[in-house]
């Protein structure tokens, strides 16, 4: 199954993808039970809500679905109740670029490095990447990221995949300046609109997560990152058990894979980004997402304004 | 004011502390409005609430206080809407014990290093430090930490006090083994339970930012950390600027300041917490947090067991 959060006039609405075609779920609810508000919802009532869900679409009026290019996508999770955790370098080939880049040594995680991307992050398909005067080298990097099903801690690898409700593409935007500067990764991973998700959770059955996958990115429709997720150094079940040693993940945590090479950071000379590019991030069996970069004060930090703006 | 969430049978709720009493402000509301139904609530309604809460308090009846020794207190924001972000070495004799640890250099940072620790992490005054046997190194970090008042990003750090809500303390216990070995430090911060908050958010009305207050921690009643909160690096006007430059911060966001030296990491030799350990972590002008340490599945990462626990 897709689950997808579509604009509507009443609020963000979570819908089911099939082909072209959208539905609202809520507005096409035939059961007794009151129809889930979210897609955090569905995954908070787990499996049986999703076999509930599966009737519903099976059943659904054809005047209840609507062409997918007549939807506005949100984030599937616009809101996550908590921050995105990422894991870095987490295939061998941008651990190497990252290391050529900055002069030093390759020297391959021995265990996942995890750092978060806050909720005011999460941005959908069709979303500007907002490019501020604070950063000079905004990066890309397209990853598979999946969904936690169930809140539990101490999650053995072997049983890591029955704990994952699905998988989306995340493109955990970096400004390269800060991440360097502040240390520890918040601050160039955090800032507005650098966490785009989308375009939909293709639950795991329907994704092999077994399997290799090609993820691949794109700028101004020149290929920069092509790869397979069966590259990555810690697989999903690894870091699903790495993260949750003695630390509770709970439904609807979103935890995202690292990215491969091809990084701005990793080109001869390095490329950053610019006004107007327009970025495809996509996972094949998932979709893909599209957002433009628009710069906000200028693109230089020279030209950061002395005074502050409220939002 | 002193707003702090107490535990009832009705679940969590908001209350205010005067003295040694304790009020539940939504049992005893007279407003025409409906009472807040959280701390996090309270925060979001601005001042005018805040003006309103103050009639409340003053005109409730006798009757509605509770002595504060026969009330539980929780976290003041038990569970927070996304991660704590914490500042890491910003007190310089800290900054010297750390480098004196790992045998590096010192290198006082030039801007503020941002990391997170997960709403899962967040404990009250009184509940238990769990002593996971992932880690052989926990360690205390007695903080100031900050509530921010209102949604704003891009904040001048002269307007900065103007958005900060309230104070509270916060023990930023670490795992320093795990935040060494996993290069960045969410894992080794995040930890459950490893968030102990309290015992309750002064406002600012009451506490004056500009002023140095002494912050001190003990472990079974011996001091190991006693410092004054002006001796910080980056104040908490020049952390809010530098977080919020192009990254919105949340009326409600905790942002807790760093830790002064005295940390069982740069003692000689180490000493690192310990099953029934019991700690106490205070800030003049606010109050202070007591936590027992409980080794869950032993003390030693040799004795993590092969089965997972699910809770």
């Amino acid at each position: 199954m897709r689950l997808a959060t579509i604009a509507t006039e009443a609020g963000p609405r979570p819908a089911a993808v099939v082909g072209e075609r959208v539905l609202d779920i809520a507005a096409d609810w035939h059961a007794d039970s009151p129809p889930p508000h979210s897609v955090l919802d569905v995954i908070a009532r787990g499996q049986p809500a999703l076999a509930l869900l599966q009737q519903q679409i099976e059943r659904a009026d054809a005047g209840a679905w609507q062409p997918l290019d007549n939807v506005r996508l949100l984030a599937p999770i616009p809101r996550p109740a908590k921050n995105v955790v990422c894991v870095g370098r987490n295939y061998k080939l941008h651990v190497e670029e990252g290391a050529r880049a900055r002069g030093v040594p390759v020297d391959y995680p021995k265990v996942p490095e995890f750092f978060t991307k806050p909720p005011t992050a999460v941005i959908g398909t069709g979303a500007d990447i907002e490019l501020p005067g604070i950063t000079a080298k905004l990066d890309y990097e397209v990853e598979l990221a999946f969904v936690v099903g169930r809140t539990a801690r101490n999650i053995r690898a072997e049983d890591a995949l029955d704990h994952i409700f699905g998988v989306t593409v995340l493109n955990d935007v970096t400004a390269r300046d800060l991440q360097r500067s502040h240390g520890q990764w918040f601050k160039g991973k955090g800032l507005d609109t650098s966490c785009p998700i989308g375009p939909w959770i293709v639950t795991t059955d329907e994704f092999d997560l077994r399997a290799g996958h090609r993820l691949w990115l794109t700028v101004n429709g020149e290929l920069r990152q092509d790869s397979v997720t069966s590259d990555m150094i810690f697989d999903c079940a690894r870091i699903l058990e790495s993260l949750s040693a003695g630390m509770t993940v709970e439904a609807g945590d979103i935890i995202t894979t690292g990215t491969p090479s091809g990084v701005g950071l990793g080109l001869d000379p390095q490329i950053w980004l610019k006004d107007g590019d327009v970025i495809e991030a996509g996972i094949d069996g998932i979709g893909h997402i599209t957002n433009r970069v628009r710069a906000v004060w200028g693109a230089s930090a020279a030209r950061l304004p002395a005074t502050a703006q409220e939002t």
